[in-house]
């Protein structure tokens, strides 16, 4: 459900098959110490989400800021994660240094294990890496007949409703559930206005961004259109950009995931330690303990066949929900690539160069 | 954090003593036929939600209704709650056509019950009727150590983005959590831009509804001002109001809290069954099952404090945090009397009247 202003000229595109991706990427992150499982999870969460369509957290933005601060040292590439405390139905876990990225499907099964016994687990992480796409991790939960939340705490760069000064990252908040024969629930959003990897992406396309999506770095909404291409001359306004709109929301959203991931993972929010890294939080519903499976999937296909049926409003094509785009951006992909970006490519060509890894071919 | 558009002119209100109303709404709970425990509970939750400021889901705008629903016999004064299913996590109630809002604090203390056992415990409740303010059953939990999130899925009002027809209620989405000596996180909002009680006051106000709030009977978004005076003229729009502005993140978590209350209690949504009714979600999370609660609650102290003297922005006064003027209000007005609209307290005037219990009265 990507806007059209963050799709790359056709020109600059470069359709690469999905497991010729997969191949360059695990060689990649291999090269850089990590054991061949990790780096296999790595490049599956990584190929996914671009299967997915969701560019923002693919290998186009996320790959080189993963490979560089595995090569600083920075991120651990064997972390031996540590289970700090744990009760029948949650864990709070010591990531050691780990990409998150890598950590989440691993944590999202451990919830599904509490999940099976008690009906619902919780898992929280700190002391850990970015966490790519989090409704990749949902999807996992959704992939075994549980729903799957994830959410995540990331570096302040959104001002709340009416402040000067940012205090919380664009924390985004995830679920996946499953249906029958419809494409499954996949929703994945910053609470604030606009993720910070879009405001990336679209420097890099060319994109301006619009009114009500950032601040001046006074915290004064910019309510006109603005280019993209400087990070770091604006802060991020929460969803719903002023508080007529509905700011407040997007601000008490940003919180929430601050509490679920943060202050339950026992680690301190960005805003009273900006060295504190990323912490996660995953959540499983065993679909089963709380009604029948099947009268979920049923009804969840006349449901999402319900929302796409619906009829649109003047001037637009069709209604879609979360997930159906991305589910049909991956047939597509499946069968035809992933399209990258020229830079991108040609980045490609540099890193697997430098690190010695065989180059990416796109046939 | 309510807008000043919502308040009333001062001259039309009337300030009531706290343990007066209280007294009046739980003697009219009692003769239309609700035990005195329940009665006390509902007036609690009315009372108690009137007193942090939020009108919108106090005596004004809802006792009325309720009791005419318990009058029509289209709520049930003494229902027999029954777990369908349970997990040692989690329970599964049919709420026997109970009062969502009477039924809401015991879900909540049931939730925390197997939080105490295993970290966590979710509750769904289905055939239910109206939950009051989502927000006060995740206070039951903070209250008792624990971060409470509750949602609720109501009739369909709202459109998705894109679609010319209401497909969710405003379904609201509420956390609460405790702190040492800050006021409480309590952030409660509907995921449409504006919440369905918050119309029907603004109506009664005489308050204008501002752009992209709502949609005209096709879906096409408004925006520009519009009087709130006829309920049905137009649809809720998704929080976002446009695309641009995030109106598919508005619909994702409305989506979500179809998925949590209708989904996970095996009811159906209101885009399916008109009659469905209400279907809720209560999560308990054990603070100390996860981390230190002195930990917990000294850091959120940090944090809200943090928060609340951040430098604003210009042209603000001061920067809140979801709880704090629901804080100060309710300090107020514990000592000044809760504020009612004329209108109100000659509604007041009458049913009591009519069902025969002591007037309302104001020292």
């Amino acid at each position: 459900m990507i806007l059209e202003r963050f799709k790359p000229a056709t020109g600059d595109i470069v359709q690469v098959p999905e497991p010729l991706l997969r191949q360059t990427v695990t060689a990649l992150f291999e090269k850089v110490g990590l054991p061949p499982e990790d780096a296999a999870e790595g490049a599956d969460v990584l190929v996914s989400t671009d299967l997915r369509g969701v560019e923002s957290h693919g290998v186009s933005n996320m790959l080189r800021t993963y490979l560089q601060q595995y090569r600083q040292g920075i991120l651990n590439p064997k972390p031996q994660w540590r289970i700090v405390r744990e009760f029948p139905g949650t864990a709070t876990i010591d990531g050691d240094r780990g990409l998150g990225m890598i950590q989440g499907p691993r944590a999202m099964r451990l919830a599904m294990e509490k999940a099976k016994q008690v009906g619902v687990g919780i898992v929280t992480i700190f002391n850990s890496g970015h966490l790519g796409a989090v409704g990749h991790h949902s999807m996992v939960a959704a992939r075994g007949d549980m729903v799957g939340m994830c959410m995540t705490a990331t570096g302040a760069q959104v001002v709340p409703t009416y402040a000067s000064e940012p205090r919380f990252g664009t924390n985004p908040i995830s679920i996946a559930a499953p249906a029958r024969n419809e494409a499954p629930v996949y929703f994945d959003v910053a609470t604030s206005a606009i993720a910070g990897n879009k405001v990336r992406l679209a420097a890099r396309v060319g994109a301006p961004l619009l009114p009500g999506w950032v601040a001046d770095k006074e915290g004064n909404p910019i309510l006109e259109e603005t280019p993209a291409s400087e990070r770091g001359q604006f802060w991020h306004l929460p969803l719903g950009g002023t508080r007529e709109q509905g700011s407040h929301k997007g601000y008490g959203f940003a919180l929430m995931a601050e509490i679920m991931s943060s202050m339950l993972a026992g680690a301190l929010p960005a805003m009273l330690d900006a060295q504190a890294g990323y912490k996660h939080y995953f959540a499983a519903y065993n679909i089963a303990a709380f009604v029948d499976l099947d009268w979920f999937k049923d009804t969840m296909d006349r449901m999402l066949h319900t929302l796409r049926t619906t009829k649109p409003a003047a001037g637009h094509e069709r209604v879609l929900y979360p997930g159906l785009s991305e589910y049909e951006d991956e047939q597509e992909r499946r069968a035809h690539g992933i399209p990258l970006h020229r830079e991108v490519i040609e980045w490609f060509a540099g890193i697997t160069k430098e690190l010695g890894v065989p180059p990416l071919t796109t046939k």
